[in-house]
């Protein structure tokens, strides 16, 4: 009924990096391959394949490289990277992903103690990055994810004029695209709302991600809440991948199959099928064989009202 | 810091109704009087206790009338009961229930299989069972709780204009309070905006309920959209409780934990104690050892934030 008149929504499957970065185990390049692959297949245009640290910190991720030359392969795929320093950024340009997404958090404790730099340190390696990239000749879009914009397990509270002031220095260093994230469960739906609302007002269009973790339960509530505001692109976690280190047990990402889901029962259009992204929640479960999958609509399935459209 | 410029909301525990009454086994009266008691201790203030449904059918609910006569014991409580008929309406007047809820299902497929008359025939009912209770000088309060209003299981798509004519004739008929429920995981957040909105405009201040079940994860994400368009009362069960028979497996009523906690993080008092409704999860998942609990923040517990607060 409203299929026609809402604007499409871009779901950016994150599993392969922030699923899988904080997982003890490596899951084999094999599987991760055919994960892009299937991924690919059930509809996803955007796929963040991995990070580029160094391999000694993440064995997991140690094969970013070829899994970006091959995700490069599939026709209309935008495939994005982890960088977290120049050394990366060289990289990802050298690998030529299409976007590297660089962290920055709003958290001035959280931002020294995982990136050892200041928020201010880390925007000013976003312009060497951007300026690198300039003079490379590359077209790697530069997005910013900004973690830690709704609290921080260390600090507590986040101001939101600190994200702000954060946003707008970003862009100013570069950033093409700009993301709010909610790694640790903090956010509300009327805080998502207000805060996202502000960072339109200073970032435009440009404010092009939500990122929310579903930790406490109000990860849904909190992509719908961001999506009133304007917000057309979502990071979201096959299975729930990417539980939070400080919460043992809890639930990660939102689940790719429950915002598609989300949106598909709005009557906005993901492209997504639900049918090959649960086939391939099923092959993930046999990959990751002892690790809690997250998630809800798996269980119950399609309501009959979106079956047969499904 | 908005906590004093937003209206508090009203949580109504219905677990001992809406989760009990699909439960194989009965719980002894006993622990049913001790979920009241704790419930009230930790803050709640309106709880549907059982119901009046003949205990043949419902050999779980059969202790209806002393839970009743019991929690009409604890000071400031509103005690509300499920009444499917005359018959039941004549036994909650007797017990002194502060409420009745009568059950009115939109699905025309749905209020004859599982009500056994067309949803015009129970509204019918409605006005019989104001009649008696007028007629007996009673003051409880009569409130129609409208299942099936986004999605009926047997019927599929049930349309928003007959769900807005159905609480339209259910005020005539004698509706103090209406609510809109999905007992089967259907509404999504948009259809939830629209409907409440628009039956806003038929029922005004009438319209005081909303009731949600997780099956597909959107549960929370409703109730946020329901609190957007003024509804300041939600019904919730401990530990998600009340899964529904045709989604094995699926979670049930959105979890009062879990509601609290939206609320909380959005700065919106409820007067609970999570402390308080953590430990009593914890209790009914002794008393009811085997079955699974849902819900999502126990797992996590409170944010950094919320935690000196609460």
């Amino acid at each position: 009924m409203t299929a026609n008149v809402l604007e499409p929504v871009v779901v950016r499957e994150v599993g392969l990096r922030d699923g899988l970065q904080i997982l003890p185990r490596t899951m084999p390049t094999e599987h991760k391959l055919q994960w892009v692959r299937a991924a690919h297949d059930a509809g996803l245009r955007e796929l963040e394949v991995g990070s580029f640290v160094p391999t000694r910190l993440m064995p997991q991720l140690a094969d970013t490289a070829e899994i970006v030359a091959r995700a490069l392969e599939l026709p209309g795929l935008m495939v994005s990277v982890l960088v977290p320093n120049l050394k990366g950024a060289e990289r990802a340009i050298d690998a030529g992903a299409h976007a590297m997404l660089l962290p920055l958090s709003a958290s001035h404790a959280h931002s020294v103690a995982n990136l050892r730099r200041t928020p201010d340190e880390a925007v000013d390696e976003i312009a060497r990055m951007r300026d690198l990239r300039d003079a490379r000749g590359s077209r790697c879009v530069i997005e910013v994810g900004m973690s830690t914009a709704f609290g921080c397990t260390i600090q507590g509270r986040v101001e939101p004029d600190e994200v702000l002031r954060l946003v707008d220095k970003a862009i100013a260093a570069g950033a093409e695209r700009i993301g709010l994230a909610d790694t640790v469960g903090y956010a509300d739906p009327l805080a998502v709302s207000r805060l996202f609302t502000q960072a339109r007002g200073v970032a435009g269009e440009r404010l092009s991600c939500a990122h929310f973790h579903d930790t406490r339960g109000l990860g849904l509530a909190n992509v719908f809440a961001a999506w009133q505001t304007g917000v057309r692109r979502f990071d979201a976690c096959l299975g729930g991948l990417g539980g939070c280190p400080h919460a043992p047990g809890a639930s990660g990402n939102v689940a790719t199959e429950d915002v598609a889901y989300l949106f598909a029962s709005m009557g906005v259009t993901t492209g997504l099928s639900f049918d090959r992204l649960i086939a391939l929640r099923e092959r993930l479960g046999r990959w990751l064989d002892g690790e809690t999958l997250h998630g809800t609509l798996w269980r119950a399935g399609l309501p009959k009202t979106l079956r047969s459209a499904a």
